[in-house]
């Protein structure tokens, strides 16, 4: 499927931040236009204080990245450009450059439905740097988002201990990709339907919904309004009770449930979406208990998230299905992932490998200078560490240490025999071509399954979870240190007191 | 301009809830769906706890509508959906009907960039019951994000005192249109660019942006890529002075600049992207003094919001440019408008309109029954009360009372003598055709300027603002009332202890 391509018209090429173009000119204007690099994405700290994140995107990174071409409109509007002074940003022959420019990067990336862990490279693209440096911002775009909700709907179905999850968060997400995008990553992260209908349509995702208030509110009584959407919907009403009272709205709601068995027909049950969901639900169990139903279910909504739905289980509420919209769709509690693309490595005029560092004040912002891989060591098919390393070493070795890429003192001895080994960087494009195979949304979903029941609970546990080691082997560990100590005495003023 | 088309191959019909398609489903089974309503969009809360609420996204309400049908894959894809049974959800004769659906309604909003309260419909829509609710969803999404947006970018900007907030969120906003509405409503709430050189592109927003620290990182030395930028772009140079070392970046953008200034050309300033911002723009400022470059800028960045900003001011920090990405487009603090859209009124089959109220244990989800519209009285200027009231009534009298919707004991006389009245809610469509001119995006942006400029700025104070008043005319207020009471006495269980 083309993702991008279905749901966009004309090439997306200027959806990237104006100095990435600007940037562009300059390395042509320099000539370092064609010079190869190595860039990675990756994050620095889990979301929503989480002990794991779930990797999204990759399908529509693929889809960017073989669509990417500027077309006509785009680059008559780079020519338009202007500078203050009127002159024009761009000389025509770079906009002749840019027409002719043909996508040639490699990119290797986590698949869709890995776990992840801060400073794991989740995309490496290598290329031609003004290539390489074009694609930061939608790479950003497309992987921090769906990333940041994929970890969230995994965080909520944890919470919902097994419970169908229903994402309808359409109304309240930030804009049509917003929603849609949202939908995607929410089934990959374990929710069971979307209510959005384009999502289902472009996606393939099983769409689920009933009826609002104002289905109630046009109809002259809740009874006539529940009768007429049984007439429509005779096997799968699930009636909302609560535009009135709630109390009576149940009742109705099983007036019509016995009208419908009389049909041989079942109701599916009643929806609460406001008042006290504790409370009410389990007056919904016991009135729909006693009235011979005790298949019906209770479905609740209202501004819930995966700690509102684990206080509900404490509180023994008598919830089946749990629909959840705002708070996934906007990961609300924390509405952006901070992942960051960085230049690692550039090849030099002699045709060797350069690594790069990035120094700041802030050393969780330092990068990890070179080119990677990473692996994910495991026992018995439980995943006990992953080790960034230089992918020009060998992983043939009886052991291995691990160094922490912020806190030195954290290191870890990995006696590797006996150890299963994944390396998780997959090649997906070789110098523009396609060689991934990109598995359907369900087989991503899975793939998210397996991946999860790979780590311990204790790192699935909402709050203060379990950190699972991640680090530098140690050579690399060991070249990020010496480059990053020659960077602050070069010319460095704030070293010297 | 043609947004969403723009934007988005073949029909958005589908963008909406599926509960939207399965109650038109219902409505027409029922012989409902041409069944004049009225619905009403409005929110109960401003966002970020602010004193008010600048509107946006009517534009793309109105592209929406003007390009609302079914085309033959969303008509396909609706004729092929099961139940669980295997039998079709839709008759063919329903989807029939759907392929025949024109847009029809009548609607009226407030314009782009009107200030606006809890309560007051910013969108009414009226027509057919079926087509009322269809648009139920989109209309949420586009609005309720844009508001939204535009509302925080008004604040950051009111922080910023005056001085240019360039937006640069693209990488961090929620999907693709999620980064493009939000640099369009960031306009609007007064941003001064955007980075996003696509929203440049699509609505005419000036785009900005120079280098980042893979450019410093590509060349062998910061000086070298300072002057390979100053090469390349000689009038608009800010030079990034954090990749290794601040002091020594500004050292070298200083070098550069005097270079510059030997050819005749004076560079824009620089910028810091990390670290202690008050204390570096200020050691900034005084190396840029002292060489010479009194008018130099420095441009900061670094998870900027309305609240940093403010404190870094406080500081006296010498930052002359703001630079705001991810608390401003994904609204990081509160990144949901939660905007609802009620049924408020229908017609009957007598031909008179029935207003209709949702009941709630939540008294704040009640809604107001009627048909509205709304008047913003105001004195020389300067807006001091905003009145909903029933379309039928008159405005020509010399004294209202209005009643706060959630406290009745909040109420005020208002002498309307000597006070200028506007109505807010403007004709957009008149059955299905558009009879609203869209002013483009600079007189929108002009707009919202002049909208905020007639509020008193303690209602834009960032924390604890002052409310103004809205509230319900007496005799609105009244019908509101007998309708509740009438409803929760209506079988009502949970008021007989």
């Amino acid at each position: 499927m083309k993702i991008t391509k279905d749901l966009y018209q004309g090439s997306l090429a200027l959806l990237t931040d104006f100095y990435q173009l600007t940037m562009a000119y300059g390395y042509w204007k320099s000539g370092k236009a064609e010079q190869e690099a190595v860039f990675n994405l990756f994050f620095r700290k889990h979301p929503f204080q989480s002990g794991f994140t779930l990797a999204a995107g990759l399908e529509y990174v693929i889809d960017f990245c073989k669509n990417f071409h500027f077309d006509e409109e785009d680059l008559a509007f780079l020519l338009e450009m202007k500078n203050s002074d009127g002159s024009p940003t761009f000389e025509p022959s770079f906009i002749a450059y840019l027409k002719e420019m043909e996508f040639k990067c490699s990119i290797e990336a986590v698949e869709e439905g890995t776990v992840v862990f801060p400073h794991i490279p989740m995309v490496k693209v290598t290329g031609p740097l003004i290539q390489c440096q074009l694609l930061e911002t939608p790479l950003l775009n497309i992987v921090n988002f769906q990333t940041l909700i994929a970890t969230k709907a995994a965080r909520i179905s944890f919470a919902a201990q097994g419970d169908p999850v229903m994402e309808f968060g359409l109304r309240r997400a930030q804009g049509i990709d917003g929603a849609l995008a949202a939908s995607r990553a929410s089934y990959i992260g374990g929710c069971a339907s979307t209510s959005n209908v384009l999502a289902g349509k472009l996606f393939g995702i099983p769409v689920s919904g009933t009826h609002a208030h104002s289905w109630i509110m046009s109809f002259d009584s809740e009874l006539e309004a529940f009768k007429a959407y049984a007439d429509a919907f005779p096997d799968k009403c699930v009636f909302l009770v609560d535009t009135y009272d709630t109390i009576s709205g149940i009742k109705n709601a099983i007036e019509v449930g016995k009208f419908l068995r009389e049909k041989g027909k079942e109701w599916v049950g009643v929806r609460i979406d406001s008042g006290d969901l504790a409370y009410y639900s389990n007056i919904a169990r016991e009135m729909m208990d006693e009235a011979g139903f005790p298949d019906a279910k209770v479905v609740a909504s209202n501004d819930l998230d995966e700690h509102i739905i684990t206080s509900l289980k404490i509180q023994e509420a008598s919830i089946d299905i749990w629909g959840v919209g705002t708070k996934l769709v906007t990961a609300f509690d924390q509405p952006a992932l901070g992942a960051v693309y960085k230049l690692s490595a550039i090849k030099t005029k002699e045709g060797t490998w350069e690594p790069k560092v990035k120094v700041s004040q802030q050393s969780i912002k330092i990068n990890i200078p070179g080119n990677h891989q990473v692996v994910r060591f495991s026992k018995n098919g439980k995943a006990v560490a992953d080790m960034i390393y230089l992918n020009s070493q060998n992983l043939d070795r009886d052991e291995f240490i691990i160094i922490d890429p912020i806190d030195p003192t954290k290191r870890k001895k990995i006696k590797a025999k006996g150890l299963d080994q994944e390396v998780l960087l997959k090649p997906i494009f070789e110098k523009g071509k396609k060689v991934y195979s990109m598995p359907d949304i369900h087989q991503v979903k899975a793939n998210a399954a397996r991946n999860l029941s790979q780590f311990d609970k204790a790192l699935k546990r909402l709050v203060n979870p379990h950190i699972y080691p991640v680090g530098l082997e140690e050579s690399l560990y060991q070249l990020r240190n010496d480059l990053v100590f020659k960077m602050k005495n070069y010319d460095g003023e704030e070293n010297n007191i």
